[in-house]
């Protein structure tokens, strides 16, 4: 019989990702649509589950997984990191796993996690191993739509970005809007790069998130590709919970 | 009888701003519900009106203007600067006043023209008048916006950011938004003066637009105010089609 694993899974805002894990190793990402398939699918292949959503769909995956011995990522879950922050109850907790998951690559380090996505959250962690706050800007594909749906006469170019020009001065609208979206992300990303360095000694940067790939080439100075990290994050955290 | 005026009339996402021009001088700037109103109450004052809509109702101005003198922007027109943009056809014609205006101020210079309100707009003239183009980008007002509407979970903050702390590291979920949308603008602004300062020779930068008060104060470097430049951009317009 095989050996049973433990299965992360990180609801966002766009999509359903789930890792697995065998002993401490992530061996297999998945996408899903649904929470149902999902567990149909793999129950009998799972000894724990843990969860962190975004979507506020607490009672949907209760209710789907009760059967299950699975733990739900809340504020008042014990974590490895301590959070000097006001409205824990209002984080999202796939940003402190981010920062749990970058901890365990980079321990004792200045941390500067920045996920880009639906959302580009910018989450500092000290070296003491304290969460110090963070950012959330629009990510660039919401940008795009946003000037769309709140201007008259604005096209979204969403679906075509990647089909136009990449020059910082566009000589048509949808350059224009691809270099207010992409291009003023990049100046965004750099900025606050700039910032949080000048403020904080020694600063390992990770780039993580559905996005990053898009940025990577794009971005200057050292800055780790920090691959599934919210994944790796719930996995320590699901370990501190069971040890 | 008091002398006749000319009056401009910028239409853009938000509002409708009049200017009015006697011998060349602004002397009033007034905000408008609706051109119904505005025609009512201005048309016995009146010698000539222009008009520049980003919301493509030509068909509303020429029904409720056609016992007036007007001209209405569009690309057609003859204009003090030369284009060199591959889409004039979908030029916002608004971006063309304002860098006529700046022309006005700062003539046979290289300009950068930041245009902050419902989009933040930065356009490049040439010191020997030629657009060379430009880029469109949210204003930080719509990225708060958008970041309720595009997520679960999210407030929108556009009502009562001016109440929430300005620390580039949010510890409350609203920080967190107001840093992302407005210290994010700044980045952005500044990242672009930077990118086009390297690529143009003694580039003059000049900031205007709805939200221009709330950046002034915080950005680096020699900006100049940039008040009306639309409105005197289109009356220098005025003035090149009836030489």
């Amino acid at each position: 019989m095989a050996k049973k694993r433990n299965i992360a899974v990180d609801i966002g805002n766009t999509r359903i990702k789930s890792g697995e894990f065998e002993d401490g190793q992530l061996v297999k990402v998945e996408h899903w649509d649904s929470l149902i398939q999902m567990h149909a699918l793999k129950k009998e292949l799972v000894e724990r589950w843990i969860f962190c959503t975004v979507r506020g769909n607490r009672y949907e995956i209760e209710q789907v997984f009760q059967d299950s011995n699975f733990l739900y990522l809340d504020h008042k879950t014990s974590i490895p990191i301590r959070l000097d922050y006001k409205t824990p109850e209002t984080l999202g907790m796939d940003r402190v796993a981010a920062l749990v998951g970058a901890q365990t690559l980079f321990p004792n380090k200045n941390l500067l996690v920045i996920d880009v996505g639906t959302c580009n959250t910018y989450d500092v962690l000290s070296s003491a191993g304290v969460f110090k706050g963070g950012v959330i800007a629009p990510g660039f594909k919401m940008r795009m739509k946003s000037m769309n749906h709140y201007t008259k006469g604005l096209p979204d170019i969403s679906h075509e970005w990647e089909e136009i020009g990449e020059e910082f001065l566009g000589k048509t609208t949808k350059e224009c809007l691809k270099s207010g979206s992409f291009n003023a992300a990049i100046m965004e990303i750099e900025g606050f790069i700039d910032h949080f360095s000048k403020e904080l000694h020694d600063l390992t940067i990770l780039l993580t998130g559905g996005d990053a790939t898009y940025f990577e080439s794009k971005l200057k100075g050292p800055i780790f590709a920090g691959s599934n990290l919210v994944l790796r994050g719930l996995n320590r955290i699901m370990h501190f919970n069971n040890a």
